[in-house]
């Protein structure tokens, strides 16, 4: 049985090569990087982590190294789906969302990792293999450039490789976003998959209103066009706007998606693995939406989600967001032909370089 | 403009004079109080709280200490709705629930007693007055006590001057619970209020199972029979168990309230100002419960919550939950004849002694 030794809990703030602008978060000019190192009795460690746009990552680190490491002590590793629920049955009175799932995401991850490793096997093999080469796109976070440079953004996305690309849109005057995707679309051709994110910008109303906008310029989806609390808008929007619906970075459990998904709210399923409670809740996500007929896409944390949209044949892209963290990982994803690849290593494959990253140590 | 000049935090570990229990969450021998106190410019001062029953209170003040702190400096006091939308939005990638919003509601408590107490008024008359006197009941922590010792503590609660009692059901065995049930309606008469609360226990189709074996024995209402996010339970358990239901101390939003009353889930929507969003978030679910012909009942924190029910038409019973925090407050709340009386001291009338709380510091 491989037992909890020890859980290590780590902050860090990660300037951005450049800030960063959406609709809904303003200008972000770090992330948060939040890690959780789980070693066994043997020795054997798995790794995790989670991150923010700026905001709560003490939190978060605070019930990792002082709750769920109390909570963990001494457990059986193996048994992914028992820790998930003491946990959260254990932070469920001040948790069930915010900082307390994404600490839990990232103990979960590092859990699967350790599971993976100890089996000496690669997470995607592990959670079921379907396909290593995993659909991959660039998601901007560009939301307050001119056309010109998002047009010059572009082509260094198609340089690096990437054949579907996301922009953002929420921008005051619709207008402004309609001569934008129509710039993009002309620029990149018919039938190139184009999504566009408002990041919870409208209301229904104006989320229709703007789908019908841009329905002329093809987007592939249309993506958080309201409040994660919206279900009703969201079901509204993709009845009514006329585009398929991307969601759920901002949901915080299976049983957000389940409400969502049971209601016709969302075409492409969209969980965080670092947030929608790890790994083991991700999967579940996953699955639930192959038993509604749905693809399922991803948010973040790309060099971990290949390895679970690679165990899914409902896959749809995965989204690829350096967030500059590719600077302290051992062996970046590689890319090939518009597809991110899974690596074999055992684990979930990422390595952090924790001499680069005690520099930025919040 | 009474502009915010220091924020303070504190984090206390409230020993109770016995250990509680509950179906969930098991024994519990201390709450977590976690303080928050807002000075304005010219010396004014507003104080708030939040607590748990045991866990994430570190992460809670870190959110008050480190975040919110810094996202309310220097802002006007008065604006309570601004600043309410600042925090949520601030947060709300690492937040959105769990330890954030019980930081927020303990903020916004502070913000309204700020401004109550710099317009010379009690907070009920505030947000406008309707009756000082609240009907309260017992909220006993009970699912231990045997039949004898139940029966003990609730002629206690009789003698203290209670009028409505509250007990724990979610016993491994229903009989269990339908014994208890029967000797507690016995020793109180037809017609006494007598709730129950399953603290989320069941499965939809175990609770209608318990509400139907309960319903001869005539309780109050049903309190919190499945998991706050099984929206569709709560609708089923409502109409199918054939008991009024109460539910809300687990809804984190003014949202998640919309969704399960819009839904039919609940008769006696239950928010506590401590980890819905504070006095702002609760006036809202007051409000909305009135708009669907619902009284509104509460949870926790009743020295600061008799003054917003009191404000309320719609008002049901307060529930009374000292968590051993009387023991620390100068003025506990006076009671009259099962009644509540909301004091007429300017802003929520609740003051610490916080030489003694020093103490207590986790």
């Amino acid at each position: 049985m491989p037992a909890i030794a020890r859980i290590e809990a780590g902050h860090y703030r990660i300037p951005l090569p450049e800030v960063l602008s959406d609709s809904t978060h303003g200008a972000i000019p770090a992330f948060e990087l939040i890690t959780c190192r789980v070693f066994d009795a043997e020795g054997a460690e798995g790794m995790g982590y989670t991150y923010t746009v700026g905001r709560n990552g003490g939190a978060i680190r605070h019930i990792l190294a002082e709750e769920i490491a109390e909570i963990a002590a001494g457990a059986d590793a193996d048994l992914t789906e028992a820790l998930w629920r003491r946990v959260w049955w254990a932070l469920h009175y001040g948790g069930r969302g915010g900082p307390a799932v994404l600490a839990q995401s990232a103990f979960d991850i590092a859990l699967w990792d350790l599971k993976a490793k100890r089996a000496g096997c690669a997470l995607w093999r592990l959670l079921g293999g379907h396909d290593p080469r995993v659909p991959c796109y660039a998601g901007g976070i560009d939301l307050d450039l001119s056309v010109d440079a998002l047009l010059r953004q572009t082509e260094g996305n198609l340089a690096r490789g990437f054949r579907a690309i996301k922009m953002k849109v929420g921008r005051p005057r619709l207008a402004e976003d309609v001569e934008k995707l129509k710039a993009m679309r002309a620029h990149l051709g018919p039938g190139f998959p184009l999504m566009v994110d408002a990041n919870m910008r409208w209301t229904a109303d104006e989320a229709i209103r703007a789908a019908r906008a841009f329905a002329p310029f093809d987007p592939y989806w249309l993506e958080e066009p309201v409040v994660p609390e919206d279900v009703a808008g969201h079901a509204r929007v993709l009845r009514e706007g006329g585009l398929p619906v991307a969601s759920g970075e901002n949901l915080r459990s299976l049983w957000e998606f389940q409400a969502l998904i049971a209601a016709g709210g969302v075409s492409f399923p969209e969980p965080d693995v670092t947030n929608c409670g790890g790994v083991t809740s991700f999967m579940k996500v996953a699955r639930l939406a192959e038993a509604f007929q749905l693809p399922v896409t991803s948010h973040g944390a790309h060099d971990i989600t290949v390895q679970l949209l690679a165990a899914c044949p409902n896959r749809s892209f995965l989204e690829a967001h350096g967030f500059g963290l590719e600077r302290i990982i051992a062996e970046p994803l590689r890319m090939e032909e518009g597809c991110a690849i899974a690596p074999d290593r055992p684990g979930h494959g990422v390595a952090f370089d924790w001499d680069a990253l005690a520099a930025l140590r919040a």
